[in-house]
């Protein structure tokens, strides 16, 4: 077996983006194009990743580039030329995958599929596609049974090879050493003065090397300049995540007004209303319903819960079963156990818990003290009393109540009544006075 | 007049639903599939109900068993076994509807074209469709001129049938005696083994019994298999939904985006801004302005009132004319009379308010002590102060005010002014100690 | 140059509307539909607008009808009538354009062709469209190269005729001098009794004038007619707004789930999570995120702010740059300084707040005392404790801390920590004997 090397073209400006962001850092479903791109060999043994980037995208890439080696391209001359820049990391004894940090769709079974003819003898693959649209400007594939005949720019096409609607993806598997040395020989000489990658092909071709094709759906080889296309891309991938969730059991009122992250785990029998925001990082197990308007991130939802509607599940939260969340609630970095509710207008940050706890409408969390967060932490069948605000750090003991109100400061042991609360008074007649003075 | 008796197919597993509630028992538009079922016999006299019914369906069916009567299969031998599970309730003088507990859009018209069949001489009536996609694989209607010829089974059918797009939809109607007598003969001598009940047709037609056919579109015979089904239903049915709300002269911003229950209802002159849900039994009066994001179940909105955005009106709430309720407020079980204002941050529940009182940001009725709900009564012309507590039960009169942050936990005479408050204290300088602490 | 005059037909009823509001007062992405017809004459110097108006739209109209000349149809005896009705208020040194209060699209580039076809010698010119649905009872332009024979209403028209999909769309620009001369020679010689506007093209070309068309896009000139049209016409104009706002370079989750008005302006590299509704006149900058769930309208927000989800901004609201507004917090006419925080649960109200003041969860401006509304002033680097409540007018100066769970009524001194609240008493075992009273 021959090595894999991966080599991602992502060097291109995205102009038609209007962003200070890197096109392969815009994300779709909660991941950057550029992984979304990376997914087609995720079941293969990669030698190596090689990543063409610009100098924003080096910039701005954080950890997403830290598992592949940089290659710099400050010259942009051409696909030819940015696979040149890593020509020196590629060795005879491997196999090439070239993709784009643009086009984040191509199925790891297309690529393996690719692979598969490297090993019946064909020396470079090139994924095409049939399109849809005649009038777009891709290059044409010019075929001969399972041949490679030829890649004509759409540029350099006549009518009759553009009225052919089988196109160029770009995206190539190729013999290392074969690669290597047709990279070697692309020539600039054409109209924009760039060094096609395409040209391998007839370069190859010509030293008696074999070129074929692999077919695939166009959905799947879509490209990303604008936002427009960043929004089709998108809608598209979220057809396939309601789909798989869909057929995994779960009902949705209104598949299209739920947003999912590329990671979204959803157990069977779980009801999702209309209108939910999964962020990355959401697992929800069976039984439970979340109703309209909530969103999700980061959290763990256990068995028969009741979520939302309107309720916000912040990061690093962990809602055990049968937990009840309502609306106008946001839970941040909390542990609930089992049995708590939580159903009105009310803030947890950084708390923990215990069983069957009630937590009252309008509680607060007081975690943050301008410096440092703080834990609140309070025992199981504890029943909290409506707009109680808790001065964190505390500890608020089993079974205990908190009056409506109250502000706790101070611990509050088992069993007890904690209280903050002055006197009612009621002035008799002063709401008439006072309506009388104001007018 | 022979009497009508409904027979319900509803013992399928729906193991492609993934679910552990049977197939008939989820929902659209608020509605069970198999009540929608019944609703194609809505407009007639029906002498009874028969279910065949599962044993799963039978423990999780509650209320909507009750007025049938149910029949177990415990055994599924096919179709024609299913009904002849219930021959012994069917007898000589009655007209028999069969349908099934997964087809939920069958029209009450197309239930009456079939019935006047039979009064037209035809003993045995079956509902087809022409249907878009020839791919799939129901059974065949072989028909010359207003006769039913035959029904072949997909599997049985050879490729001139197959390319015919008129199909069985299951849906029979038949003359009691001639069903019972057909029924009886069924034999199971097919691949499968089964029961057919088209076999009825043939049967029929031998013993000289005369055959026919009602023609409907596709969508009305739709049935649910899996999840991805149910939601095109539920999509189907939104679309009716909306369609019959526009029509009625309610406005709305993005109809795609307004989820109904089946039971809604609006009248004229109602705006709808973008993302409403409305769970069952809602009815709004015309004037009235719901703006977005708000989630509305079993509650009555008077007329010229403003509701959201992000409202939530809970069940058994009764809003009169005018009312206001703003963002992040939620009533649940109160009767809010003319004029009165809720519109910032609040929970009001058990409640009844009175006309033209404004209720302050973040107010909370404290209506659970943990073991049971109790009242809040607020009089007209109150002014609740932000970030009043009621401390339930308890009753504020005419014309009061309560003063903000107060915790009202006695009653409040008419125009007296209620303070639950201590001192304020300027601690000078602290708050820069504090931070030379912390730092 | 000969003045312009705009002539809008806005008298009909729109029965169909099912409305006690005038069909030209409902809106489209917050602007009524009348308005939206003035759009097509945006760039020229009109000399006069004339709106023929119904008794109805006089009354409702308001401020929409300040700049124009309104001439009451009382008999509404069809689109020629219509026009005569104003008759006396065009001159022959005039050009005028005809067009209709519900028909909202017509593109100012399609007038600006049409005046110029009167530049180049011709008399009358219908803006004609060819339409999809051939049903449809639209009058046919008939044509002969460049010139317009004839306009045959739909019931009037025979097979042929009607087998044409190139459809009047009502619009008309004309000589002023012309038209004067043709209208006043048009008979209700028809089957309605009706004075058709059409008839002028014969009666100008029976004096020898000039009638020739412009072509446009269907949707260019659709009418509304029922709620059912206005979704669409909704539809069509969103549509157009997210095209326009992902071509400036906005990054939209799902465009298809943004509502704008016809006026919102936000910035590139805005992101855009699904579900926001945009109400009148917001202005973003780049940089910011608004998560979903959010509700804006007449407000300006900085650069780099985070909106959301579930947050309100309302009119008056000018949030600076990296101002962070949370889930459930309402801002009203309020001025949030550059790095001011609300993340939860809060309501601020004719408040002024300075650079980097943190606000509590909980948090309420008590700006009304049923009266008036009242000022809170906040200081810049202020750490306001959970759940306070401001008790307007009233100032807190900078580097202020307040207590969280406090009523603050008297002005906090700088670096002061203010604090309002009683001890807290623990009453031991106090919860378990209340439940055992309970129980």
């Amino acid at each position: 077996m021959k090595d894999i090397i991966l080599v991602t073209l992502a060097a291109g400006n995205g102009t038609r983006m209007k962003s200070v962001i890197p096109k392969p850092l815009h994300k779709i479903a909660g991941q950057t194009i550029l992984e979304h791109s990376f997914e087609c060999v995720k079941n293969l043994l990669v030698k190596k990743k090689i990543i063409i980037a610009s100098d924003d995208l080096i910039t701005q890439g954080g950890n997403i580039l830290n598992e592949s080696q940089i290659v710099i391209q400050t010259e942009k001359l051409g696909t030819g030329h940015a696979v040149m820049q890593c020509i020196d990391d590629l060795y005879d004894n491997c196999n090439v995958v070239i993709n784009y940090g643009d086009t984040p769709f191509v199925k790891p079974e297309t690529i393996a599929q690719m692979l598969e003819k490297l090993n019946n003898g064909w020396d470079i693959i090139v994924l095409g596609s049939h399109i849809a649209d005649i009038s777009q400007k891709y290059g044409r594939l010019i075929t001969n049974g399972e041949d490679l005949v030829e890649i004509i720019e759409y540029k350099d096409a006549n009518e009759e090879v553009r009225a052919s609607n089988f196109c160029n993806s770009g995206i190539i598997v190729a013999n290392g050493k074969i690669l290597k040395q047709s990279l070697a020989e692309i020539k600039p000489n054409n109209a924009s003065g760039e060094y096609y990658l395409t040209d391998i092909i007839k370069i190859a071709k010509d030293s008696s090397h074999k070129a074929t094709f692999v077919k695939c759906e166009e959905n799947e080889v879509m490209g990303i300049n604008s936002r427009i296309d960043l929004a089709i891309a998108e809608g598209h991938f979220q057809q396939i995540l309601r789909k798989k969730h869909l057929e995994n059991g779960v009902t949705m009122l209104d598949p299209a007004s739920v947003y999912f992250s590329f990671d979204t785990i959803i157990e069977n029998d779980v009801i999702l209303e209309n209108n939910i925001h999964f962020g990355l990082g959401v697992c929800v197990k069976n039984g439970t319903i979340i109703k309209a308007f909530s969103h999700l991130e980061k959290c763990k939802v256990g068995n028969n819960c009741v979520i939302g509607p309107f309720a916000r599940i912040r990061p690093n939260t962990i809602l055990q079963n049968s937990v009840h969340i309502g609306n106008f609630v946001e839970i941040k970095a909390s542990e609930l156990s089992e049995g708590v509710k939580a159903n009105h207008l009310t803030y947890i940050g950084d708390a923990k818990i215990g069983e069957k706890t009630n937590i009252g409408a309008g509680t607060i969390t007081c975690n943050y003290d301008g410096f440092e967060k703080h834990k609140t932490q309070i025992g199981s069948n504890v029943f909290v009393g409506s707009n109680t605000c808790f001065i964190a750090p505390i500890n608020v003991e089993d079974s205990a109540i908190t009056a409506a109100g109250s502000v706790i400061s101070k611990n509050v042991p088992k069993n007890a009544i904690a209280i903050e609360r002055s006197e009612q008074k009621n002035i008799e007649n002063a709401a008439e006075r006072f309506r009388k003075k104001k007018k």
